[in-house]
């Protein structure tokens, strides 16, 4: 049985989806631990209502990214987590947590990768002109945003978008395709062939 | 009234898009002028077909890039077109040609830019693993289509897709949004703001 820690910092609307899909069942599997590499943020709030544990850690109180990412992998194991979540999290994670959940790590990113990696997607969108932008779950690879895509859902920039419109368009199209891929790779029904994924249907009477 | 010249290099499938939009008031303007830097292609015999002048000038009679443009934009010139639309034209242009057109000069590419610009768009976007790819038309600048966004439509990557499959379907879109835009164009609806195109609707009775 697979249990899936989430790493936050900040509102946690995808850790909600989240949460939601693992009450439901649509989740196949227990959303056993959240991190959050801040303090006081509403995602931690979430987790507590939902009955999650949760703890911070702030990346402040580390000399290197590789000593805070060998104690966020301490505490996901502490708590059983084999899948990890970066929903929100604003952090570049390295190699020690990527080799410590091989496969195993999920980000979600509000564009259509390849385009408008890094920071402020939504923003870059904007002032890019583009016409079609969206969002992307993907495999996390040592790159930035760089790694094998999941799923992507397009959303249309609309004349009158600001970054704060066109986000919540995203956030919503965020909020279906994350829970949907992370119980796809619960379950199992994730085939990789380079950077080509396939992610199997759910199969019948499940 | 504007006078529309298209440049070609292969099958012409978007030339035939706007000949039909011409011919059935939906462009707005004659196709008045075809050229294609290479003989015997299908798209100067759409071009014969629908009663267009069409010329053949080899780029490789010419010593640079530039006396090449110079010689096209003559041409374009003598047939008064003043909005030149590159439809599958697989040369880059210089600005010998853009001075002579400013801001009407328009491209189609097979990807959503900046996603997978330069060849091959498709196999670009196959090879990286996307789950949404699609189509742009835009303003063409310097660069390498990275002119002003005019138009994007998303298109689906699907399980078994080949180059040839997913090429289809987004040609499908391309061939819905090039005279579309092409139409704005010549219409004087099309509005820049930096990058960002607002692109006006048709006026009411029109």
């Amino acid at each position: 049985m697979s249990v899936v820690g989430v790493l936050v910092s900040g509102n946690g609307s995808n850790l909600q989806s989240l949460l939601d899909a693992s009450r439901d069942g649509r989740l196949g599997a227990p959303v056993g631990f959240v991190l959050s590499n801040k303090p006081g943020v509403l995602a931690l709030e979430r987790a507590r209502r939902a009955g999650v544990p949760s703890e911070v850690l702030s990346h402040r109180e580390f000399p290197s990214r590789e000593a805070f990412d060998a104690r966020v992998v301490e505490r996901l194991r502490a708590h059983g987590v084999d899948t990890v979540v970066l929903a929100g999290f604003l952090r570049v994670v390295t190699g020690v947590l990527l080799d410590a959940f091989p496969q195993r790590v999920v980000n979600i990113h509000p564009s259509l990768l390849p385009a408008f990696p890094g920071l402020d997607a939504q923003a870059q969108a904007l002032v890019h002109g583009v016409k079609v932008t969206g969002c992307t779950v993907h495999l996390v690879d040592p790159g930035l945003d760089s790694g094998p895509i999941l799923a992507q859902r397009a959303v249309a920039v609309l004349p009158d978008d600001t970054v704060e419109t066109l986000r919540d368009r995203i956030l919503a199209e965020e909020h279906k395709i994350l829970p949907e891929m992370v119980a796809a790779l619960v379950g199992g029904r994730v085939r990789l062939d380079g950077r080509r994924v396939t992610v199997l249907p759910v199969p019948p009477g499940q």
